[in-house]
């Protein structure tokens, strides 16, 4: 058995106005008639028991968890302090698993990704455990359907010998998001796979790893890990947190580590990172729009337009654009410039008058 | 001395989603930070009295009339039981008016044109009263200033002998919308104006007029002359309005009658016919935008912009294009199709579910 650790950080900024920073994307129905984190959470269970499924958030988030999970079990909700990207968060995860079960299996899912089908799925976290016991890192290679450039990839070299009903390779090099050009060649290649960002590990393995290439992280983490349990156990978190570096697990560990495997699983994975990926994920009318609320539309083609019950939106003469209203939050982008979500997401932080509505 | 007809009919589907049927154009800041209705009655007054200045209007658009122009005295609201375009509302005007005085004056003006500056307006005003007082019946002819198709024209003909302060020339004919290229050619010739839908006549002489050319439209006006005063004034009314035909001055007597003049005015004039229109009157950030409310733009030029105090609308890679947010009502229109608004208030009124966003 291994357990599940849903990373469920994020600020979500690229999906302005529906995401903001107290109810990021991970919550909200981007793709389907279930939050993302509720699609996460129903892609592992019930195959994979209550006990065994944890959630890593900012404590500020744990009350909408709580709503969206009810399922969930309270001990197993992990509050970060603050975010500090997803080395402490996984750190914080791994101590509070080792103290429940030393010799844990940890495969570390995010919340706001849309991998299918779950069969497909299932059976690579199973393949990754199984590589995991071996003391592997293990991380999850998507094999790249298109050139993505804003993907960072994963070389891999031999295929790894063992019984893990899924190929499973040695890993030669972790890739930046690459430049065009490169990402035409990566894909050519055949041996270059998108970094999920997906993990599983061994506990005690990814701890020991931490110490080696993250050692002030480590020892907070130790602090922590005595903690457990105590009257002081917030407090020492708190302080702890606040001392972390806001570092990814892949620069702090993952690109430093030598027993580091690669899983080639057959599931689809999108990691939808801007408003423009909806059009791989949900039906066009005839027209290529998509469309959700009320809508009217006139001469207006391959457009995405996400209103609400209670509100109309109407468009005329218009192709090519993202349309998102959120009660008293409009957004209106070009598909080819969804990436700047973020630019007016930062105007806004600028401007005193326009800071409540991030 | 003349009396001022203000003409606030109309429902205002171009301005859809501001204006609506309960709240058509006249009744919104379209141009300004008055009201269209507001910049109208302070465009004649104080210097005509408010003794002098009625307003022709649906029944139910009475109380915000009273609401937006509380200067208006009660008695010279001219309510309509319902709207059957200008020649039944300037026919109810012209008894009303002739009761009160039958050698009275009446200059005809629209509740939502842009006029300027004021006192050209007011010398067109008084030069076409004195045109009027011959017995003519009075027109405004615009000197174009480009070839639109979207207003009818005048052609004019000889300059009219009399001590009018400014030039009154005979009408030959009234042109309807004309194509583009016969646009080019009416502007080029001279002698061709815009038709701006003011008037100035005589009670006497608009009453005689239809009598003449819209007999059963006239005996209807009697009728209603005939109970003003009295305990049926009410109901006569309602009686006789049902029965009128739907149809404007311009077809119903203008285009007939013989005795038209034309009046010749400096002023400008746009009647501000859709959301594009606002680029003539509104001021352009550097970008080329016009913007209101609370916007966000980036990477984006030549749009028109209206959002709200309490709301906030960003653009992102988005040109040329007019954005309304009017609470629970948003359009996004390509400039270009701004005609188009009405095609989309058809689909919504053909669905039960929009209706109420009309």
């Amino acid at each position: 058995m291994f357990d599940i650790v849903i990373i469920a950080g994020g600020r979500g900024q690229r999906f302005w106005p529906k995401s903001t920073e107290t109810m990021p994307k991970q919550f909200h129905k981007i793709v389907s008639e279930k939050t993302m984190i509720q699609e996460t959470l129903y892609r592992v269970y019930p195959e994979i028991e209550l006990e065994n499924i944890f959630i890593v958030a900012g404590d500020g988030l744990i009350p909408v968890i709580v709503d969206q999970l009810p399922l969930i079990q309270k001990q197993n909700l992990i509050a970060e302090p603050v975010g500090k990207n997803t080395a402490p968060a996984i750190g914080l995860a791994a101590v509070y698993l080792y103290k429940r079960d030393p010799g844990a299996v940890m495969t570390v899912l995010t919340a706001d990704h849309v991998v299918e089908p779950r069969e497909d799925f299932l059976k690579a976290l199973r393949a990754a455990a199984r590589a995991a016991e071996m003391g592997h890192l293990v991380t999850f290679g998507i094999k790249p359907d298109r050139p993505a450039t804003e993907y960072g990839y994963i070389e891999i070299g031999d295929r790894i010998q063992g019984d893990f009903k899924l190929d499973v390779y040695s890993v030669k090099m972790f890739r930046e998001k690459p430049t065009c050009e490169l990402a035409r060649k990566f894909v050519e290649s055949g041996t270059f796979l998108w970094n999920s960002g997906l993990f599983a590990f061994r506990v005690k393995v990814i701890l020991d790893a931490m110490k080696r290439y993250m050692p002030s992280l480590y020892t907070g983490l130790m602090k922590i890990y005595e903690s457990i349990g105590t009257a002081h156990e917030r407090s020492v978190k708190i302080d702890e947190f606040d001392k972390f570096e806001n570092i990814s697990i892949d620069y702090g560990v993952m690109e430093k580590a030598g027993n580091i495997v690669c899983v080639k699983p057959e599931f689809l994975w999108d990691d939808v990172g801007s408003w423009g990926a909806l059009s791989r994920h949900r039906e066009k009318d005839p027209k290529g729009n998509i469309v959700q609320g009320n809508t009217v539309m006139v001469n207006s083609n391959n457009n995405i337009v996400l209103g609400e019950e209670n509100s109309i939106i109407s468009l005329i003469g218009i192709d090519n654009v993202i349309v998102v209203k959120e009660k008293d939050k409009v957004l209106i982008c070009h598909r080819s410039q969804d990436q700047k979500v973020r630019d007016a997401l930062k105007v806004m932080s600028e401007n005193k008058k326009f800071r409540k509505y991030i």
